[in-house]
């Protein structure tokens, strides 16, 4: 960045490193000395000749120059980079899920911030299409034939980052009754499958949401005390209307309150969970569906305010991806129309059916806005009791310490 | 981009260039339905083998793998990216201007979208700041000693920006009494130099604008006009004052027409006008200033509506760059406070200094508002007589047809 | 604003107004004095009384106050706010347009300003979301119960925003079976069904469209010029590509050809277009469509350049009155879940059915992208001869000098 | 909001208070259903009556309306509102700390997603900077007369905020030689000495980081222990040094060490921090420093988690504040130039000069970043004994249950 100071300064002093051997130290020390003062400059550091060098447009190479290629070449870049940083950030996150040091909490300030990091990411990313749209059709319908058959949808990251977060293979809307992964041959394909086959965010979310403290059945039994809660409240609701004089008025309300017990009544039915689940209508298992909502219930306990904020930020990136696309359709209408042809389905028609509830990966932490209850009827925490929202978990200082780099 | 259908259609069918000769065409249409049946695919087409493999932290490096310097050198790339582009859009704009194709008014479109879009880039630059900023001095400590002596002063493409915007050398701002050209060493150094000596934007937009119709001593001769309208009104408004019964208000009022009285004699004296040009106060040549008046005044009338845009867009490049420049300060304290050290100027104060109106290459169309005047003392147009302003000026189709790609 | 020293100054000297006889003027101008010696100050001017006393926490009354409601009034007030500065800009260029004074084209600079703030405004209301989603749905839980049964569906001022500009009756997703007016009571009622009677922005775009120049019959004649070019290029290509040996590659460019025939078929049979019309699928007339397309093509001539920006920027509005929709239906999604009950189609899933095309008022302009063509295939324009593109049209002064203040 | 179905439904089953008497509630009950029933609608609720008939142009009561006058009140309105709202945030969150609710950790989650929610609504008034500029100098300039003297400086709520916040009387740049609180008469006047008064949000955290968990001398004396490791530190550092053969670069080392050596011992000089905290360089006392940098060094330890998040959306703020006065000063550039007259300081410098670190509150937290030192300096945590930062404090649940409503 142009005249930033951040790293001009020599800070040769520190050294992050704990020391070596007094010998070692010495030749290091001299070697990383040497270095530094030959040192990297800012155009190395970045790699600029192979940034800056990568944009070759097709139009200039059939000799038919077209101005604003270029905008439409570094746009791409720019997302291709922004996608790999994001891949970057899911990946140390699903790292640390499931290596387990999730369950030393401290561990949830890298989470949490790198998570929120994804976040702001998609935020500017959905911002960049203004950039694009200062280009018009007419302006791209001069070198869109050079482009063929290169398509977005070849685009590897954007599908790895799909998988990792947990967009189902069965989920997917085909296009051209294409199966997704067939737009990619040999290493990328390959690639693609195992990102299917690893622990999806998704999934290591759920597992960790498993694990939330208070839904022990031989402990604080969030679940069953919540049960007992809602139907107690509901009952009292349903006396006090049963008292009330006969009016159109009471029937309303009987009616609700029918529709109120159905809708609890299919929240504390397990099997009903298990049949949306099998359908792609609910993603998280049953334990953690309570996991979530405990979480809900309780997050100003000092122990969930920084999981509460992690639900919170892993909705917003369903949203902001959700968002991209809708974007991305929008860009797409006004550049190609609505209809590349005569007949048949068009890319535009695809792109739109893939902004749906099924590509929101955590839809059930939204839906779960369904269910909430008056803060009267929420199972009551004494804190003097249940001390296990007020003390964090964490591991021994040899086995967490070292952990700085990730 | 994921999904993106733009560019699979097959459009073998248009061609963009005239038809070549019957024998011609036959081969090269072959070769390039063979092309485009291999075709190019998006990874290749967007070079992202170079794009996505320049990121090497230096700090694995040095066996010290910090998590946060990936986000460091992708934001970075991703402004080196955009200073591309941006530098490309300069250059076909002062490409536009210096070839005399802006004489025909048909290039004013391509002119004005251009530099448009050079501020819609600018402020997503602005805007990706806040993506950065999910890094804290904290976690930039960790790696920020294995980048000495990089440096973002060393941002050749930054620097060439400035210069063909038309950021002037001795407005510079000096950092550690250094001349901003010994950061760079040979070619980059020369290159540097060239663009000190080539036309800036400011110098070309001045030439542009000194030839505004309207402005000829022999025509409408907006100028004289002006000046004696001003100085009627003025007078007018004297003689209402004087008529008054003596009052505070009175005094008031006749010290407020001594200063107006002052102020627009300085704007008809040449020679204060060439002393402010000196001191580097003012930008524009006299003539440029009038014909940036001549635009404002007029600016409703058909062939002045896309300059008056063009006018508006320049001083949005300046009011960004400098808020780019602000909102990098305010990282830059935030990541290593306002002192590097015990003593000495930091980098914090010498980018704090840069933002200043001596970085603002427009600062005079900023600065004309302070000579605005009421609707009825600008000279009045008659649009049967001043046909100048309904009647565009283009070159005859030979001369310019063929300038579509770029 | 705060520190705001824009209006500070006493600028007492000067009058917007021509000058009124002597005597008048003396007095008026006294009068004037004093006011503005007593003046106005910053809270009166702007009815901060009004606007700083609405908060009324619905929760507060009912002895519940709940923190978060206050959010979520202020923040609908300010969707309000901005409301009325849309619909009055909206107003002001449907006047322009439905006065005539369109046909002066120095107007054309407030129409494109204005329509352009339009979109700068939606833009900003977009962004706004960020803001109220600061509320998670627990919070708004917690005071919904009391806001019953005012709804969002009762803004007036999105219904008439959404009818002034076009969105049409019989294109509305009903909601629960009822029509829309049906919320709506006694005056707001009728200024609704009033609207609907009134000239759309859309209709009145189409009447300027199909005065284009150079769609004159006997004149350019632009619409017949390019039916004979497009259909000369499509048999070129095809005797191209009957000359090439028998291949499956020939077949498929045989193929694409004969689709191409039927797309440009298409675009050229009236009746085609009158039925899309009934249907709903087009908006514009048949001539307006050659007008929007003739913009299109010739969007470098000087004349056309300010429209083609309009034509860009009702895009831009359409564009975001859907991303606004579709950001509505995420916090929706957030707020209350997918379903507000067990049965009966819900709020959100209204609110996602008119995230659709059916509310996109000028779909056409997205949808002329599919009828691009070469540039060699587009009539060639003589700018000797063809000088209508070169020369604008104006009233004569008298006529329209007056017309500053809206 | 337009078609917002979230407050649609009747929710009469749900009570957020806890039940009172049978007889009680049998009438309240039939009340709230009457109410509702009635129930209150979208217009009311938001008091449109008052905030849609806000809007009076002063031109066209001077009978020459200015079209662009109407946004001109809307966007200060719009201002206005949010400054409400922000104000209302800050007040809720320094009545959390007043009432020393602060010490019951769950009651972070509400100061922290408060502040949060400061930091949102400042990112949009940055942005709706946009929408003003969308007028130009030529515009304003035509209504600008009759607001005399009417004047930003006259917001009292942007003076409330800055005041409760904590910019202090003594560091604000006095403009023309007058007391900011001399725009103020009667009310307004004593509500703005008591805003002075009262404790400001920098007081109040201040005092809460005086409390930080670790700063006991004769518990985990965080400052005396870090204090010893730095000198350690430097000292090992300096020896390295002393062994290398003399050369140049020994000596930049050796000049590069004095100079670290100071600037530390300047951090735990008590007497040099009450000089810089005199002068206005510093604003923390020599203590709550201490617990900032504790929190800053030990971040990732549960319990400190979100008072770093804290930390950091108090730096969002200043830093957004900070780039709301500078985007101000850039439009009233454009607006009025840079000087309103010929001589004396004009409003657009006096507003640059507030640009300024004395109006950063939270400078201290900015300029820590200087004192960051390597992470095996620090003093190390055993988790087995320090168990404070594992265990937070909570207040027994009848003292703090009650507060939801805030």
């Amino acid at each position: 960045m142009s005249g930033c100071p951040y790293f001009e300064k020599k800070h040769l002093l520190y050294k992050n490193k704990p020391p070596k051997t007094e010998e070692d130290e010495d030749d290091s020390q001299a070697g990383v000395n040497k270095a530094s003062r030959g040192g990297i400059i800012y155009g190395d550091y970045l790699q600029l000749d192979k940034i800056l060098t990568a944009q070759v447009l097709q139009s200039e190479l059939k000799a038919n120059k077209i101005h604003d290629e270029h905008l439409f070449i570094v746009t791409h870049q720019a997302y291709e980079l922004w996608f790999k940083q994001i891949l970057f950030e899911l990946d140390s996150v699903r790292d640390i899920f499931i290596s387990g040091h999730v369950r030393d909490e401290r561990n949830m300030l890298k989470v949490n911030t790198r998570i929120h990091r994804v976040v702001m990411i998609f935020r500017l990313l959905v911002d960049q299409f203004a950039v694009l749209e200062t280009m018009t059709a007419l302006d791209f319908f001069d070198f869109r034939e050079y482009l063929s058959p290169a398509s977005g949808f070849q685009s590897l990251q954007f599908r790895l980052l799909e998988n990792k977060i947990g967009v189902p293979d069965n989920l997917r809307v085909p296009y051209n009754r294409r199966h997704y992964r067939d737009n990619f041959k040999g290493h990328d394909s390959e690639l693609l499958l195992s990102t299917e086959q690893e622990p999806t965010l998704l999934k290591l979310v759920e597992e960790w949401l498993e694990r939330t403290p208070g839904l022990e059945v031989d402990g604080f039994n969030f679940w069953q005390r919540l049960e007992i809660n809602i139907f107690d409240g509901l009952n009292q609701e349903k006396e006090k209307i049963e008292k009330m004089p006969d009016s159109e008025e009471k029937e309303e309300l009987m009616a609700e309150m029918v529709k109120q017990r159905e809708l609890f009544t299919s929240l504390f039915d397990e099997k009903r969970h298990d049949h949306l689940v099998s359908k792609g209508e609910r993603r998280l298992s049953y334990k953690a569906l309570q996991g979530a909502l405990m979480i809900y219930f309780y997050r100003e306990e000092p122990r969930f305010q920084v999981p509460f904020q992690l639900l919170t930020s892993l909705m917003d990136i369903d949203t902001l991806m959700t968002k991209w696309r809708y974007n991305h359709v929008c860009m797409v209408h006004r550049m190609i129309g609505s209809k590349a042809g005569t007949g048949g389905s068009s890319g535009y028609q695809y792109l739109r059916s893939t902004v749906s509830d099924r590509y929101k990966v955590f839809v059930d932490l939204f839906n779960l806005a369904t269910f909430l209850v008056p803060r009267h009827w929420v199972p009551k925490l004494n804190p003097n009791i249940h001390t296990f929202l007020y003390t964090a978990e964490c591991c021994d200082s040899s086995y967490c310490s070292s952990d700085d780099s990730d």
